[in-house]
């Protein structure tokens, strides 16, 4: 099972009832935190989740309102004990950003690392059980949206595994990948186990016009989470302008993606009651949702228990 | 009549029920802030007195909970329409701080002016109607506590300006402080003003151990805005070792400024209610009051109507 906590909803500025957009990914006791905002370490403890076991922090691109809460995360996370290194990832640009930031958070008790994406291309990379592709979207500055998947072995067959005399004390470390020597022979996870499975896969774009190749970044996606800056189409020259969407052309995304389920997201601030536009998007993408503050969703593999 | 609102009262991290010490001071329509840790902008907007009359942020110094939230400050002052230039003040360290945190916040609609003040020695500045002193106070990096003056001058002598054969027309102008010129002679406001009257004093002190030099930039205050890191007496050794006050140090140098009112504040995260050690102030100082966040008070002359 894979958790998600939709940290805020908005864009631009935080406000009173309105954290910044920011997005917490759990998965077997470990995290990713997607952008981080002035205030986002406030729904970050509200969530309850822990700061420990973050291991990385993603960034789709580095305006204040997704960037600017890195010194006090990075502060509040080494006040909660944390000694292992944090990963930061995002465009290029990186380094000059944080750099700058920690001239107030220079002293931390643990090692940062910096993963700089391409800016132009594509990018598939391995953090934990993820394994996270980057694309690069459509804003004023460098800007990627990310897919987050987590991919499921085939199913351990026992049958085979008795046929081809493997002892049961080894089939657990078979099931974790592991490569055997026994009885003079080399056993390998793929003579005991089906084909691969069904993964989780839940991917995040913010701050963008659409873009094509999203369809197939978050093709067949368990949950697309989209910006969707303003509600009416009647905005679609401002949106246009300003290098954000409309909810009914992030549904549009979801539609071309075949994703099961789309959830709105850094909204205006001028924005007040975003659900009062949902239909712009359910009308496109039936399973449209306006995002709302520390929304969590639990997501199972197909037939998990 | 001056007005000030303590956005803040928390120390080291904003928490989901309490933003970081920070104050701002209202003196005839123009505005200071003082510190601006993360989140900041929040109770501003929530305060309700606008952003764009702000003409001066002071720092005490530039741990991330009194600065992190600068950037954000500085992208919503320009989108709510500023085009004045706004002062930054605070100790040495300014500029290499402000330099790095405008990598995240580049382009903006006003100028900055930077304006450090010594470290080792008290100073006074002018800003609008706002007399500004400050002084060294002993923490681990430079820190300055502030002495906020509003100055009141003397009564209007209307008998003595009908003496003296100045016209009703006048008398305004030679009450703003203006020299004239009537009838081949020079007439200075000193010739119809009285002594100059009690003016109205804030006082504002975080992070720091007491330090005797407080008592005279306290002196006297109408209000004494002063941190309180931990409510328990018990708590001594630990408030010496992170160079922070307890409630009862906060209360004793109130005392010995004869300040009218102390007003607790960056309090430490575990402290949950700070109301509950209010005593441990009180019982050193009567008057002596633990903030609380977006608490206001109107501070009128003495004898204002």
């Amino acid at each position: 099972m894979l958790d998600v906590c939709l940290l805020g909803t908005g864009g631009m500025m935080p406000l009173p009832d309105r954290w910044l957009t920011s997005l917490l990914i759990r998965y077997n006791g470990r995290m990713l935190l997607v952008d981080c905002g002035e205030g986002t370490q406030i729904p970050l403890k509200m969530c309850g989740w822990g700061f420990k076991n973050i291991d990385a922090v993603l960034f789709t691109h580095y305006h204040a309102d997704h960037v600017a809460g890195l010194p006090g995360f990075l502060l509040t996370l080494g006040n909660s004990g944390r000694e292992d290194p944090l990963t930061l990832i995002g465009p290029p640009g990186l380094r000059l950003v944080v750099e700058g930031l920690l001239v107030i958070s220079p002293q931390l008790p643990f090692d940062i690392k910096l993963l700089e994406l391409p800016e132009n291309q594509p990018s598939e990379i391995e953090a934990g059980d993820f394994s996270i592709r980057s694309l690069p979207v459509d804003h004023w500055v460098p800007c990627l949206a990310y897919g987050f998947e987590v991919k499921r072995q085939g199913r351990f067959d026992s049958e085979k595994a008795i046929r081809l005399d493997i002892p049961v004390s080894f089939w657990k470390r078979l099931q974790k990948g592991e490569i055997l020597e026994y009885d003079g022979r080399t056993i390998k996870p793929e003579m005991v186990l089906g084909q691969p499975r069904k993964g989780i896969k839940v991917c995040y774009c913010t701050d963008s016009r659409p873009v094509e190749e999203l369809a197939d970044l978050i093709k067949e996606a368990d949950l697309f989470i989209c910006e969707g800056m303003y509600g009416d189409n009647g905005d679609l020259d401002k949106a246009r302008q300003k290098k954000h969407m409309l909810f009914s052309e992030a549904a549009g995304l979801a539609k071309s993606g075949n994703a099961k389920e789309l959830w709105l997201t850094h909204f205006s601030p001028a924005l007040e009651k975003p659900e009062e536009y949902i239909y712009s998007a359910s009308s496109v993408f039936k399973n449209s949702v306006a995002g709302k503050d520390l929304m969590v969703r639990n997501i199972k593999f197909e037939n998990e228990e």
